[in-house]
């Protein structure tokens, strides 16, 4: 007889049962090759006596045991392994896996991702020079608790935890539609917007219905990495265009485009990645020209246009482009909190659509509690009222960050102060090594990025996006006394 | 002179100033062609007298005007629009476009989903027989606001509102690893569990990662259509095979295996969809012996386990697995509410790192905040408080169902109780049309499904699938009472 002593082990403080345990404990035995078909099982009498529990609950565990098709009874012999189960091979080394290492041959899959699996987890509470992202201290996450809150007790609130709309929620969309209308000239419907999941989750529709492997897409020679990664996996070839200061170098997409097709141009006009530049109105308008005459679609990235210090910000493409080449995206969780990840694209309405069919085979729909919560913000005022407030305090932290660039950093560090954004595109001086410098950086107790995510086979500026929104008047001082220590 | 009086509409209750409305109002002019390069602006006197704001606004509005490159000022002139501006064509018509219909023309991209675009929207509160849906008035969504809301207001709290994990939150996955070994004898670390928005995500992604357009995979002769949609748009080939009362055929499977490749099998172990039946513990063992051999992927949604109402469920394939061919699917959006989108991947870390890698291209990350919240409802044991409660009265409900099925739709409606999950898979009497059935029964308040969703290229059973769930006894008598009406 096996030592079944050792080999079943009980937990008598668990919520599950015993006899479902003990049930449990069989089909591991059978399923590892331990017992083989046709094995007896030992009585109850005997089981009860090594085990410890009744026989009662052994008996029970056996009948469940034999219900499940493991186990049957042969009179006056006992209960035995199924005969007709297929003899599994003997596995028992591995029955105490506690972490899944992969098989390589166990089926076969084509990994796209060749690159090492890289995390960037800034929940970790140390001081950090993150890549621009907002003060989540500033988030009024307690007025949009308060909007969940009510919402989900109201009556008719509990129907939003029912499947909902795939385009999201209608309230969000009327008022994104007033919102955009008031802010930069955007005349659309709410059949025009689909809710996403943050910008990111826009690009990655708007790439699947765009490109194949046989498409082109032009893209700035500096561009945003993680397009670029939806870009490749769509399999399309990335055209790389020339940004100066005035954004994306139109003129020379132009030459491009008498001897290549494409199928879209992706660009951050309202401030290009990771350079922060603002395209001129004049570009803007040959590009939209461009796209008519050669139509292809313009992916139009806004996710920072409610953050601008100097002047009001540019209207978008979208705004004055009446052939409707524009794809238009835009993010609600980079001036919120990036974990709450709310965005929107727009469109003419099959696009749309087919966005939204795409998004229902993704994950169905999006978080329609949180989008109802969302459009109370936008209908009492309180989000532009967010708006209004860290705009001030994000202006003050970028005049003290740069004049603190300006005065200690001169001879390391050349910057343009950023008209709008939440970051300084900063170029170090070529003997600092920036691998080394994040590495030296994080013994002081400060995360900065070593900069390696601002490269591709193009570009390579030894250059940093200096992110001051997320850090107070403190934290900027400290954390560039010790970027100054180290370099 | 332009009729500027008519053209340009200010709002002076808006949130948006005025001197930004007129500039904007004059880029509008511009970009639709109304106003040509070179063309000259009023003096701001008249344009003062004709809109009735001051001169000094106006003078405002047209330095914003040309700081954004739209217009140029010419001494002793006046203020021109730019010469340089490429002229665009007149599409005045277009203007007071509210809802964009897309120009056919504007840009290339092929559309998928050549299906007319089906919203399902139950949010809408009428009396519904729906799909098999759980009763979110008995979701305890008041806890996990309190849950929220408490981990939102401490201090680390704020760090979950940053960008986290991609494969979701540490926590969540740490709970889950205990409650799946202790359901389910399922033994996996958090490193490979990844958090989805729902099982939907989960199935999108393994198959992102398993099939291409040369691929096959194999799924049942009926089958969850959203499963195949997904499937079908990677562009792999769909192999059907026989599902009978046992589950899906695996005898058939291993002959067609003799002369077909597959990549993977799609399965639906506990309770298959949509005719609720169990996979044999024999057909199990047999798959599993099957893709070590022809080393092929087993995707198993496991979506219904929490739901069984007799004996205790069986345990996954995935528990039994000692190769690793399964990549195992969850839900616990189903089992709490279909709008807060919750589910879990489990397999070899290599393929959930590809997976993870995947997600953060689609949308970076996951809720974390909610996800932490039902961490904790899981730690404090009110995840299975509430599964417990549910499966009581689900039960007493399933009961009701079924016994008026039985009394009244004898003549009808062939059914088999099922025993798990939330619907009923009945087979109507050929004579009824079901799409005229659930005409008549919208006239009548009663919403149904008309059938089409269960049905593909080789299955057409005339059948619906009849949620019992949501519904308590008084709506179950209603409901069942006005469709016993129109039959």
């Amino acid at each position: 007889m096996l030592p079944y002593k050792s080999l079943i082990q009980l937990n008598r403080d668990s919520n599950v049962s015993l006899y479902v345990q003990l049930c449990n404990s069989f089909i591991q035995l059978i399923s590892n090759g331990t017992l083989k078909p046709s094995d007896i099982l030992p009585s109850t009498r005997v089981l009860s006596e090594l085990t410890g529990i009744s026989r009662n609950t052994v008996k029970v565990a056996y009948e469940e045991l034999m219900s499940q098709g493991w186990a049957e009874s042969v009179e006056r012999k006992g209960i035995f392994v199924l005969s007709k189960l297929p003899e599994l091979s003997d596995k028992r080394k591995h029955t105490s896996i506690s972490h899944l290492e992969e098989k390589p041959d166990s089926f076969k899959w084509n990994n796209p991702f060749t690159e090492k699996f890289a995390v960037e987890d800034f929940q970790k509470a140390v001081l950090t020079i993150d890549d621009g992202f907002p003060d989540v201290r500033l988030t009024p996450v307690d007025l949009l608790m308060r909007e969940y809150r009510s919402i989900s007790k109201r009556f008719y609130g509990k129907n939003f935890l029912k499947y909902g709309h795939p385009k999201g929620s209608e309230r969000l969309r009327m008022a994104l539609c007033r919102y955009l209308s008031e802010t930069r000239g955007l005349a659309v419907s709410p059949e025009n917007i689909i809710i996403t999941k943050g910008s990111q989750m826009g690009i990655y529709l708007a790439t699947q219905l765009l490109l194949t492997s046989s498409d082109k897409i032009a893209v700035g020679v500096s561009n945003y990495r993680s397009a670029d990664e939806i870009f490749k996996y769509s399999g399309a070839a990335l055209l790389r265009i020339p940004v100066d200061e005035f954004g994306m170098d139109i003129d020379y997409l132009a030459d491009t485009l008498k001897h290549q097709k494409i199928k879209a141009v992706y660009i951050i006009p309202h401030h290009h990645f990771p350079t922060t530049v603002t395209m001129s109105m004049e570009r803007r308008l040959k590009l939209l020209k461009l796209a008519e005459e050669y139509c292809f679609a313009i992916i139009e990235d806004d996710y920072d246009f409610d953050f601008h210090y100097n002047n009001k910000p540019y209207i978008p493409l979208a705004s004055i482009d009446h052939n409707q080449n524009v794809i238009y995206i835009g993010s609600i969780t980079k001036t919120f909190a990036p974990a709450l990840r709310i965005g929107f694209l727009i469109s003419g309405s099959q696009f749309v659509n087919a966005c939204a069919s795409l998004r229902q085979l993704i994950d169905k729909q999006g978080d329609s509690l949180i989008e109802e919560a969302f459009a109370s913000l936008y209908d009492t005022g309180e989000m532009e009222r967010h708006y209004r407030k860290s705009i001030k305090i994000y202006r003050q932290r970028r005049d003290l960050f740069c004049e603190i660039l300006e005065t200690n950093f001169k001879d390391v560090i050349t910057f343009k102060t950023p008209e709008g954004g939440m970051a300084v595109w900063s170029l170090f001086d070529k003997k600092i090594n920036l691998i080394e410098l994040a590495n030296r950086a994080e013994k002081k107790g400060l995360k900065i990025s070593d900069g390696t995510f601002y490269n591709n086979e193009l570009f390579n500026p030894n250059g940093l996006r200096l992110g001051f929104a997320a850090l107070n008047e403190r934290e900027i001082e400290q954390s560039l006394s010790i970027l100054r220590q180290i370099i």
